[in-house]
């Protein structure tokens, strides 16, 4: 289904591919829609497992596992020679019109995808690493939608180009570090030795 | 083929739409794939003329212009209840990994597409109104793909939260005006001021 996408994917080719009869396809699933959510939500466990392992990493600062995220996907889809990319982002373009049920599957698995990173986001924000007065979940929506625009061009373009020039604009401009951090500590370095200097002369 | 996607739609559905016999189909085209280039083409000639309608407009500033253009696809999108999205971005996922040719002249599009935007942000950047080093091209890229994820999610959502989203994030961060327009205007005005107020002293 990934690779040859959801509507090419017959349920005999299921079959086929499984080694299993046709009778048993239909005994578990009541369609190939059905069947197709049990595969959306196979994936998106997997999904979270990327998720959770890169922004939980205690070893990282919150924008800093935000920017990991994006690098283990990247890689993920090296290892594809950028040919294949989200098959939630996929099934978005190729099913969401024709099946309700699978069109609301993937909004509610867009919630919580969303849910995830605007925790890490608000502690990024919180942590003065994120200089955006943005909601959290609104910053959350934009930088995963954005992504799966970012995938759609690689694999139009069979290139990383696309990728990594998302990661560049997006980490320098949406969600930036405050420029006040550098020079905050420079003013007050600066105050300090003002402050010494005018003693010194008053004494 | 927009409503039904690239695979769903057949030969026989194609002629049987256009009243055509399958013979002329075959005499003027050597397959789906040929006849689906050929959509593209004249999908792309439209949206063309969209964008030479609000990049050209000449009431307008170059990063008014840029506003313009997603406002204009915003309403089309309405049009359609925000249930299609746009024919590039489907067919990017839905025939780009099966059809080689189909890839080629998506990437041509989203080439020339990219050239038309770059001239606008260059001009916005050059008359002071959009405050990025980054060059016209990457940006035009970044504009185009991203807003590529926001139609993607649109669809799955049925409604303009994320097309809504994406435009004022977009242009209070990667496109956002300087700063210091507004404040360099109050500097002057304040140094002015102190300027005429030491002459008063003075005399």
């Amino acid at each position: 289904m990934f690779r040859s996408g959801y509507h090419a994917t017959s349920v005999r080719d299921i079959c086929a591919t499984a080694g299993a009869p046709q009778g048993s396809f239909t005994n578990h699933f009541r369609s190939k829609e059905a069947f197709t959510v049990e595969v959306l939500n196979r994936y998106f466990d997997y999904l979270k497992g990327l998720v959770h392992e890169t922004l939980s990493d205690p070893n990282l600062t919150p924008r800093q596992r935000l920017e990991r995220y994006l690098e283990v996907i990247t890689d993920k889809l090296e290892r594809d020679r950028w040919m294949t990319g989200c098959l939630i982002g996929d099934f978005s373009l190729q099913a969401s019109s024709h099946s309700n049920l699978l069109r609301k599957r993937l909004d509610a698995i867009f919630k919580e995808w969303r849910a995830l990173f605007a925790s890490c986001i608000a502690a990024a924000q919180w942590a003065g690493e994120v200089d955006s007065d943005f909601d959290a979940e609104d910053l959350a929506e934009f930088l995963l939608t954005s992504w799966q625009g970012a995938i759609l061009r690689m694999k139009v373009e069979r290139s990383p180009a696309a990728l990594e020039r998302f990661k560049s604009i997006v980490f320098a401009t949406v969600f930036k570090q405050p420029r006040t951090v550098a020079s905050r500590k420079h003013q007050l370095a600066a105050r300090k030795r003002s402050k010494r200097k005018s003693k010194r002369d008053r004494r």
